[in-house]
């Protein structure tokens, strides 16, 4: 299958806060990454979800992950968050918005928070915040929405048929 | 459990079209659906898939489908489709929309159409519009998207600890 576009070795990963607890969900989006993995280099980076919980604060956890998140994303990368008030796309626009950024020559980093969302020191790296919905989903469901429209924008960007408009 | 507000007998129900094909999503949808009747009185109501739709158009298969649909629900319900290009709430205003309309004395139909979206006819019947993304989604995966929100709204009205705003 020729690329659709030359990534330069780029790579799309898309980094999330702890293991999906589901099952079910879990076997739906490994389906959807290894369809991704026929058009790109693709990575699913889980951070490990904080332990001891009840003794800290949302603002705490909040902290304390964004820590681990700036731990795992390399600072050469374009972090972009996934964000209730990021950008809101049409399907083929958040295709064209992926190619832009595949065809930049840095790699693309996704991250999706946990529970309460992002600290300021990891709004603060980002370079884009993303929106899927301005309806809230648990952050376990939106692994899926996003894998899905992951391969949803390189279907669009290849024309087949898979997208309907 | 004491109910949130007197619902009168009101009923919500979701039609789709055509059966739930992945077990993983039909597992992950029954338990929305469960959770949901701890609130109300809920139904998802399957409307069978076209057959031999190789010899049918697209505008055909959405216009058979539409009158399943028209058939399907009672004409005293009020008729919202989910549709792209509906009204986008946050979900404390979806929660608060869905309490006026299961208020008002009128069982609610939400509607899920097949991968071509609704006919005309069904368009016309319609009380409303209500847009889950402006992404495009499978139409199988909505439907866990709508049992997720509306389970969601009813813990948003009962001030329940599952949303974080």
């Amino acid at each position: 299958m020729p690329p659709i576009f030359d990534l330069n070795g780029m790579k799309l990963n898309l980094l999330v806060v702890g293991k999906t607890t589901s099952s079910e969900l879990d076997t739906l989006i490994a389906d959807y990454c290894g369809r991704l993995r026929h058009y790109v280099t693709f990575e699913m980076i889980v951070v490990p979800e904080l332990k001891n919980t009840k003794s800290l604060s949302e603002a705490q956890q909040k902290q304390r992950e964004g820590e681990q998140i700036l731990q795992a994303v390399p600072a050469s990368a374009d972090m972009i968050l996934l964000d209730e008030h990021g950008a809101e796309y049409r399907s083929i626009e958040l295709a064209q918005w992926m190619q832009k950024k595949l065809t930049a020559g840095r790699d693309l980093w996704l991250v999706i928070g946990g529970p309460y969302g992002f600290s300021e020191e990891v709004y603060q790296r980002a370079k884009g915040k993303l929106s899927i919905s301005r309806l809230t989903f648990s952050h376990q469901m939106i692994r899926l929405l996003v894998v899905e429209q992951l391969y949803r924008a390189f279907t669009i960007l290849r024309g087949e048929n898979y997208h309907h408009e």
